[in-house]
Formats: C-alpha cells, sequence, structure tokens
C-alpha cells in the first residue's frame, strides 16, 4: 500500500454575496467583523474543477493552478495542515487501524485546480478555488461528513466557506477566538427558488490598485461607518431570509441592492479612499435603477463585489427582457450569439419605453466584454470518488 | 421723501465647507441635521455682487439674475418678507419716528443680483446669491448689526448662512424648534492663516440627475450612516477648529479630505444611490493623494460638494508645484496663461518624480475646463452704501 497512488476529481462553485463580508476581526484566521449571506451558483459555469492525486509516497504537497505549477501559499499551507490534522482526529476517534492510519497521515497531495472563468478577474476564483481544494482533501481523506469544511475552507479564503453550501448560506461572523464558531451554514436549498438568475457581466477594469485584503484593513481602520456595519447586517440578513423564503423579489432585490451600495460607500469613506467600480459598473448601476423605474417594481438587483464587475440578479419572468436589453446597451457585440435572445413580443408602447432606455446608455456600447448566464447551485460535488491510479 | 430712491452695492463670497452640512431636520426652516464648518473664500473671484435700488413708490419687489428678469422664489420671498419684519421691530426697539418707519416699512426692492462665477455650476453660487441678497437689503434697511443676517440668510438657501462671515465659519445646527439657534459664527478670522489658497477647477459633468436637496432628502430617509454623522461632525469640526489655530495643514487636509469622502459615500449608499463625481473628479481624488505619497505628507487637499468641481486646497509653499503640475495633467491647454505658471527649480530626482505622476494622468489632459485660484476672505462687503438715486 505504501506505494499507492490515489485520485479523486471535485468541483466547486462561486458564491456571490447578497449582504458581503468586508473586514476581519482576526486576520490570521480569516475571522469576519460581520455576518453575511450568499447565494451559491451553479458550478458548472462559474467554478473550479479539481483533481487530487495522493500517496504515502509522495515527498511534498505541490499544486498546479490553471496549467501552472505555483506555489503554495501560506494560506493554502495553513488549509492543507489543518485538514491533516482534522485526519488524525476523525481517525482515532473512528479507531482506524494503525497501518491504514500511518499510512494516510504520510499522504502529499498534487493538487492540479482549474477555474472554469478568468482567475483573479473579481470572479470569485479565490472561494470557489480554496472551496474545491478543501473539498478535495476532505473528499481523499474520507472526512467530508466528520469535519466542518466551512472552517477549513475559511482559512484558505475567507468567502471560501460559504461555496462549501449550496443554496442561500449564511456566514456567521461567531464570538469565539479560535474561530470555532465562525461556519457558514445553509439556510435555504437551491431548490427553493429555482426561478432565480443570475447574468455575470464582466467589465473590464484598471488593475485592482486595492486588494480587498488591503481595502479592507483601510476600511476597518478609517470608517466610521463600520461601527453600525455589525448590526446593519443582522437586520439585512433577516430580510433576505424572509425575502427568500417568501419568494418576495422586490424585497430581496432591494437589500441586495442596498447592501452592495453600502460596501461600496464605505470604500469610499475609507482613507485613502478606494474605489472598485469603473463608469461602466456606476452606468450598469443606473440601467438597473431606471429598468425598476420603467417596469414599476424592483423587479431586477445588481450587486459588486470589490471589483468592477456587475451581478445581474433577476426572476426567470424578466430574462429575455434584460437580456435583449443588456445586448442592446452594454454587451460587446462579437460575444452575443444572435441566435438565441430574440426580441419579446411588445406593443408600441412598451417597445418606445425600452428603446427610450437603450437611448439613454448609448454611449456604454460594447462596455462588457463578456458575460455568464447561470442559477442557483446546490453545492459542491464529487465528480470522480477517490480510486486506486 | 415719499418718492425718494435709494440704492446701494454690495458683494458676497461663496463658501466652501470643510465638514458638510447634509440633511435637514426642519425643511420649512431649512434647519441643518448636524453642524457645519466652511471657509470664505476672497469675493472677488467667487462671489456674489448685488444691487438693490429701493423705494416706497416701487409697487413690488423684483429681481433680475445675471441680467435675467427671474421670479422670486418663495424661499427668496421669505427671506425679504423676514428682513421687513425684522426691520420693524428694531425700528420699534429704537424708537424710529413714525413718518420714516411708515416710509421705510412700504419699501420695495428691485433686486439685481450677479454672480462673479457660473450659476448653478456647483461652485456654490446659491450661498454667495443668497448672503449677498440679505447683506444688500439689510443694509439698505440700516439693520446689518441688530439682527443676525446669518438666520436670515439660511432662510433662502441653507448654506448662505456662513457667507455672511469671513474666515473660518462654523454653523450649528441648534436645536430650537423655530431656528433661533441654528446660526453660522466666525471661528477664527481669514487673517489667521493668510498662507491658505485654493483652486477651483471646474469639471464638466452631465446636468446633475438630482439636486442637492433631493439628494439630502433621499440620505435622510435611507442611509443608515445618518445615524452616525451629527456625532462625526462635531468630532471633525473640533478637529478642523483644533488644526486651523495651530496652522497644522495636514491635519487640517485629512479632516477635509475625509469629511468630503464621507459626504459622497452617504450619496453613493443612499437608495436609488446617488453620484455627483465624474471619473476626472475621481482622477482628482487620485491625484491629490498620489502627490501627497511624493511629498511624504498630507500636503494638498480636496473637497467635493453636491458636484463634480474640485476645491484644491495647501499652503502658499506648495502652489507652484501643484500648480505646474494640475497645468501638465488635467487642465485644458487654452485656458492656461503660459506666462504665470513656470517650473520650479528642481533637481533630476525630484523632476523625474513629478513626471511620473503627470504621465499616469496623461489620460486625463485637458479634462478641466477652467479654474479659478483664491484665498481665505474676509466677508461681505459694502461697495456702496445707500444714497439717493
Amino acid at each position: 500500500m505504501e506505494d499507492a497512488e490515489w485520485e479523486c476529481t471535485v468541483e466547486a462553485p462561486v458564491n456571490i454575496a447578497l449582504v458581503k463580508y468586508w473586514g476581519k476581526r482576526d486576520s490570521e484566521l480569516i475571522l469576519p467583523y460581520n455576518d453575511s449571506v450568499s447565494l451559491t451558483l451553479d458550478e458548472e459555469k462559474l467554478g473550479t474543477r479539481t483533481t487530487v492525486r495522493y500517496s504515502a509516497s509522495y515527498e511534498e504537497d505541490s499544486l498546479v493552478l490553471n496549467g501552472k505549477p505555483t506555489v503554495i501559499s501560506s494560506r493554502l499551507s495553513n488549509v492543507i495542515e489543518e485538514i491533516r490534522r482534522a485526519f488524525r482526529k476523525q481517525a482515532v476517534r473512528i479507531k482506524m487501524n494503525a497501518q491504514d492510519l500511518m499510512s494516510m497521515s504520510r499522504y502529499r497531495f498534487r493538487i492540479e485546480t482549474n477555474n472554469k472563468m478568468p482567475t483573479a478577474a473579481g470572479l470569485a476564483s479565490s472561494a470557489s478555488g480554496m472551496a474545491c481544494i478543501t473539498f478535495a482533501l476532505c473528499t481523499a481523506l474520507g472526512i467530508t461528513e466528520s469535519v466542518d469544511m466551512s472552517e477549513l475552507a475559511r482559512l484558505g479564503s475567507g468567502s471560501a466557506c460559504r461555496s462549501i453550501h449550496g443554496g442561500l448560506v449564511q456566514w456567521e461572523a461567531g464570538k469565539e477566538e479560535d474561530g470555532s464558531d465562525s461556519l457558514a451554514k445553509q439556510i435555504y436549498p437551491a431548490s427553493t427558488w429555482p426561478e432565480l438568475k443570475f447574468i455575470v457581466l464582466v467589465v473590464d477594469g484598471e488593475k485592482k490598485k486595492v486588494g480587498s485584503t488591503e481595502g479592507m484593513q483601510r476600511s476597518m481602520a478609517t470608517s466610521e461607518y463600520m461601527l453600525l456595519r455589525p448590526k446593519q447586517c443582522k437586520d439585512r440578513i433577516q430580510e433576505v431570509c424572509w425575502a427568500f423564503q417568501a419568494k418576495l423579489f422586490p424585497a430581496l432585490a432591494e437589500v441586495i441592492i442596498k447592501d452592495s451600495n453600502t460596501l461600496h460607500a464605505i470604500c469610499r469613506d475609507s482613507y485613502p479612499p478606494v474605489n472598485y467600480l469603473t463608469r461602466t459598473s456606476e452606468a450598469l448601476i443606473d440601467f438597473v435603477h431606471r429598468l425598476n423605474e420603467a417596469l414599476g417594481d424592483v423587479c431586477v438587483a445588481y450587486t459588486f463585489d470589490a471589483g468592477p464587475n456587475c451581478f445581474v440578479i433577476f426572476e426567470e419572468k424578466h430574462e429575455s427582457l434584460l437580456m435583449w436589453l443588456l445586448l442592446h446597451t452594454f454587451i460587446e457585440n462579437d460575444v452575443i450569439d444572435p441566435t438565441i435572445h430574440r426580441q419579446p413580443k411588445w406593443d408600441d408602447d412598451e417597445l418606445a419605453k425600452y428603446t427610450a432606455i437603450i437611448d439613454e446608455f448609448s454611449n456604454y456600447r460594447n462596455s462588457v466584454k463578456s458575460y455568464y448566464e447561470t442559477t442557483v447551485g446546490s453545492g459542491p460535488k464529487v465528480v470522480n470518488a477517490p480510486r486506486l491510479i
């Protein structure tokens, strides 16, 4: 058994925060300053696939990220060590036989991980990436059920903990110094609201001048708004959960929009100020408010993480209208598949109303370079269970 | 005396808030939600000149604004009525003879008022305008000493009350329902810090979509950050006063920058969000931080009201450097007088440092359409005392 090599493959999704995580109460353990809540996306389009080979005969852990051998960061190294420790505890608890325990304790991992979307483009690839590696290693060691993987993934990248579950997920800040109560939990499964849809609009920005870790530090140190944040987040999360359960989109949308704006308000209020939005991002904000005005209700929501890309959220029934409008305002011609998005049926009044919106945003034609359409997803999955190779 | 016509001419300056007024606790009386503090600018460049003709034989009040006959707004009409009332009270108090009182009570005013800078371009022309009309009418009626003109000007346009005094001016929110304690007072005269300089950079924006009155209402109704604002303003005003008295520019600059950013953070946090800054405004923010970084201290401050124009504040010793940099980065070539701003003397290292900044902002060449250089001013002044015409 000593020389046996094993392999497994898993996938984990991106999650998108509706009430945002911003600021750490402990930067070593990545313990957040406030609770947050997110929707897990379908991992088919926005997610990460990780294959781990592992053997007691390998000399060290290694990582290949998107085809490129990459040094294991100290954060990832923390995650791997914590997973090994969790495995040993579990092995002792279940009285694993000594030889297996010895052998498996010596496993080293060759991690090969690939993001399905551009890495570090503000599409939360670090969240799905860390969640995916955590899930892959726990799968390899057979401890997915006996540990809280959200606690382990969190050590790699805070918001990764929310990608461990599908549907609507809450990450509690917790109070313990060791972070043992800072865990992500599913509130409602993806099946609760299958009509929810997302369009992710990729907006070209200049290279991010201020990373999110530094941005958070600045906000914690300098923005007084942070004083209100823990309570504000708790209140907003309650609203999100209520609206989600009742499937009341306008109520959900209003909280989502407000919390995104609050995050970027706090960034602007930090010293020196931080700005993650471009002119196109701001035009997309105006566009959504303008469209909601035309529709007479908050039928479309936007949210922005610490980057210029726009996550648009809506119900299926508004998909054809929204897509048709986006294609005629923001999205670059080259990336449009002309066969899929036909103009919905409108009478003349409606057509005039929407044509007016298109005209208002004519300065932004082709400013969105690519887009992804997706839905709520049900969380990480095993693609290939552990097997000898 | 019945048919006698009189005339006087006065000037009043623009003031620029260092800790901003945002939100009303009473919209009828224009009572602010928080204290604010401002610097009054020299009225020579940014101010208003008003000439009033008045006579008991005129049939009604009238207004000519920038050469154009203009309807007297209900707010201005309030101001005029309050000034007449204040005059009558004062006339009774000093036991004015009955005939003079009768005659002067029947005065009607032909107000001719001209702004020295573009009206409604975000250069606080409403503040200097209302202060100027108030000062002109009180001068006409001889009550400049016996009434609080800041209370009267406030009824026309909130921040106008601060233009009644020179130097550093504080406007207290007050607590009384009738607004009697919501007055502006001079904290330090202009002579305290004559080395303070301003450059006002006029940035072309689209027409303001959301006026400041509506913006304030939205913030009051929807931004939780407003909960912290009264206390935050009190603290910041203390810092401003301390830094001003001690003439510690970096301390002053940091508060100025922070409070400007807070105002615009609150706007972004409002629902729907409001944005008064353009891409050029944001580049000017980055430019100032970048320059301060190069200088190793906070030698330059910026502040933005509810508009895209940038008010840059600094000490005289940095004027040639700053002006030279602005001329090579943002200011449109056509408006530059080539004789006045020569390159300061630098060694090669310094030159390289500043050239690097110019390069970084090369995308923004000619984005500032005009500029004004000015200083702290000492408040409204009488140009021509009342005389018979």
